[in-house]
């Protein structure tokens, strides 16, 4: 916590208040934002089984790979374009909002069509003419810490997007790497009320990419909110040991609904609402 | 989460019950155990003020270090047997229960006269002729983690004082090292959950020594006791800015007590009670 | 060591003997490959300067940031297109080639134009487009370590680029990032020969980049050829103390040349032949 | 490199020159120490094989663990006070001094009997007793980095030896613990010129523990003395794999003996001597 803070618009000493913004009827940074959904979009029956699922329980933001930074070029790669035309629909079937990874400037285009939430992953966060780009869209970004970057270098990534233009960002911890190998990676959770005393922006949790366990997901979703998440984005799919990636870190469906109840009570004690008991299923897509 | 596992004595496969056992009323594995108190006892009157207000606010076990592991030699290293003097004498007034570290063997003696729980600090995690004769006594030990040890190494750690014949081990997390500088180690929340599915042990969360800012104690104690803690370790001056070590992490009088209702709060989620509010004050030590 | 391993093209097991391949008259593999140059050009007078400094001395190789990764949006970005021509003049003028960054698609062809290989970043080593871009060019492709990757990470960073149809890899140890803060990075110089048991590849080391403390470039440079590496890259200004970037870890011009003879040394150690002080100086380029 | 140093007395600001010291005819810190034998003696024959090897090899110093630290307590714990008999017995049939690690205060008595230069290990680089006591005895310690200490820990563990009276202190970089997961550590090399830079004690290197790894150590330990070390301590075994503890980075005999020509080249190129051809076996010990 030096004195002089080498980013400026996102730092509170610039603005004081917490940053909130609507994303479709949800106010980032004040409601409690979840987004839940596969590692990646598979196929059709897939996407719309989990998206059904996701909405009947009142969760508003569908996730969902359709490009994969994958770490070996041999790995499934995702269905491209395919991918976020099958996110699209799902999503306006049962009236959520798209989150999904964009890798390239080129395809921004293309994601502007598709996607409500551009999502810039761990290994694109210092990835800056990506970041400059984003800065300049009207569409929110959620920006993935990189798995080995301090927190003074991750607010200077989105100082990078904000100061081209674009408010709208939203930081998510996603676990660093140390030498602990039993996770996938160390959650830091202690970046979350770190970062709430340095930036004014909302930050959420992944607790699926950051345990690679999936026995790991709700007592880490918890301790996210209680450490004062505004959100989290769980990896969920309705037959895990089937998926295509990450599916020892991927919910059951019956696994996600049996989280919500902690994370209710966790949202109350902060004062938040999260009203996963009362979906307002038929009025909003039958 | 390999299938064979290297230790035994503390694994859930060889006992699958919780560990509970009771120091001085005190159900540990069980009750919320809440431990307290400066870094190192510096003096008759901090100890007694300290131990006063929080005998106050129900705690009933006393944190101290009168031997203390400086990096420099140069550095305040404790008041030794005095200390441990003041902290069994406080203790004894105000009905509560002595925690300290223990660094050698030749002290065990002296630390049976005065301490109810042994604490072994990070860096003598892996002193294992130290860890032997600890499972020689009939007190419980407080095991740190190691600053760099994996969650495997450290249930190894225990299985060395478990195997001697002491079973009476309390795990503490108290953050790892990491390249993260903001704070001063990074606290690895996923090992309290990783722990709980792997060993039948307690497991304990200190989110001062883990995080080094004392702004960061309120909210990593929530989510510590979220993620599934038995209990905190938490350091407490009664004039922070004065202290001989630790300064910067201690929380100050007023924010512990600020802090105890949101631990209630968590604690109540998890179905344990924690009766900040009603401590037998009067008929205690009056 | 695993015995599967991911990667296949860039392996040992594919191909047992080592990869060479010919830039400009250097053997890259083969020869002692040294790459020198300021962090960052900065007008025509340094990198002349510094350009017929390096001629003097034999080295064939100019290094120069002309698009500058900064952690912060606010640092000299570098001089773009200006600075690739300024790189490309002064190499011309003292028959060098150019080594410089390159950090997103649109700009292969620009740097196609300017540039003899193209440097792939830290924060790039897991930009899959920009890899798999650079794959289907005819220029060799010098690939730097993530900063928090592990050598299997990286050889499969490699693969993407080998299996898209480019082989002329070269990879370069640039250090990783550690607790240990007395050092910019940690050099990983074991990375070296685990490399050269892995793969066919050619590997060079970054000493400059890799320590932050131009006081530690010598012993490391000597360090890195004696583990086995086939070159290095080292950061070289006329004026240091006044550089817009890393001054701090860049040679002084006497400290480069008395560097030479530690290397040569080194090189023929290892059977290989470094004539520092025979550049045919005045036949190239008077 | 902060300007105000944590230590005082092994700083080069304290004593410019370096410090050396001579064990049975070596000049530590200025001639090359060679310090090699088995993880762990485990019997007569063992010994007495690798010994007679070592000396008709010219070196000078027998290493050996007596009492093993080792992660689980089920482990080989090493043979005590009958492991040190044996080493002593083979170091004084073949003239040559004895290396073991020491883990307690209690016995440092029998040490004195039997060792020439008391080892700390990585795992009590912290344990300040410890490092008191041996800092009274008139004996060389040989101090090895903590896995996850920086080099002012380090130096200032070194501080509390050299602060209680004895001078004779050799640092000893055995590998740091990273992310990085092909090898058991990650040696870091610069650690060597940066102790230098900063202190006036000699330093050698662990390529053995550094890799745990075979196939690394003859690179490493190239690399270790061309960054500046005083010597090495490696493994060696007769028969590795039927050793009873780190197999894997023990070298086979004949690939010491096929080390030894690069090390004395190294040596040279750094103008010391390191003459493994002419031992005066004869004379020594027939």
């Amino acid at each position: 916590m030096a004195n002089r803070k080498p980013y400026q618009l996102v730092s509170r000493e610039w603005k004081s208040e917490d940053t909130t913004f609507n994303v479709n009827g949800t106010e980032i940074g004040k409601d409690l934002l979840m987004v839940a959904g596969p590692c990646a979009v598979e196929n059709k029956e897939q996407i719309c089984t989990i998206s059904e699922f996701l909405a009947k329980n009142n969760v508003k933001f569908l996730r969902g790979g359709a490009y994969k930074p994958r770490t070996s070029p041999y790995s499934f790669q995702g269905l491209k374009t395919e991918g976020l035309k099958l996110l699209r629909d799902a999503a306006d079937k049962y009236n959520m909002s798209v989150v999904s990874e964009i890798m390239e400037i080129d395809k921004i285009d293309e994601f502007n069509d598709y996607v409500d939430i551009m999502q810039v992953g761990t290994r694109n966060m210092q990835n800056y003419p990506l970041l400059r780009a984003l800065g300049k869209i009207n569409k929110p970004v959620l920006l993935k810490r990189g798995m080995s970057s301090t927190i003074e270098e991750w607010l200077l990534a989105a100082e990078y997007i904000v100061s081209s233009g674009n408010e709208k960002v939203i930081l998510c911890e996603r676990g660093i790497r140390t030498f602990e190998n039993s996770t996938r990676n160390t959650i830091d959770i202690s970046a979350i009320p770190m970062v709430k005393m340095l930036s004014h922006l909302p930050i959420i949790l992944d607790p699926s990419q950051g345990t690679g366990h999936r026995e790991l997901v709700s007592p880490m979703s918890a301790a996210g909110i209680a450490a004062g998440a505004d959100g989290l984005i769980i990896e969920v799919h309705n037959q895990p040991n089937e998926a295509l990636s990450d599916g020892d870190q991927s919910l059951f469906l019956d696994q996600f609904k049996n989280l919500l109840p902690t994370l209710s009570g966790q949202a109350n004690l902060r004062g938040k609402t999260f009203d996963y008991e009362k979906p307002n299923f038929e009025k909003s897509f039958n």
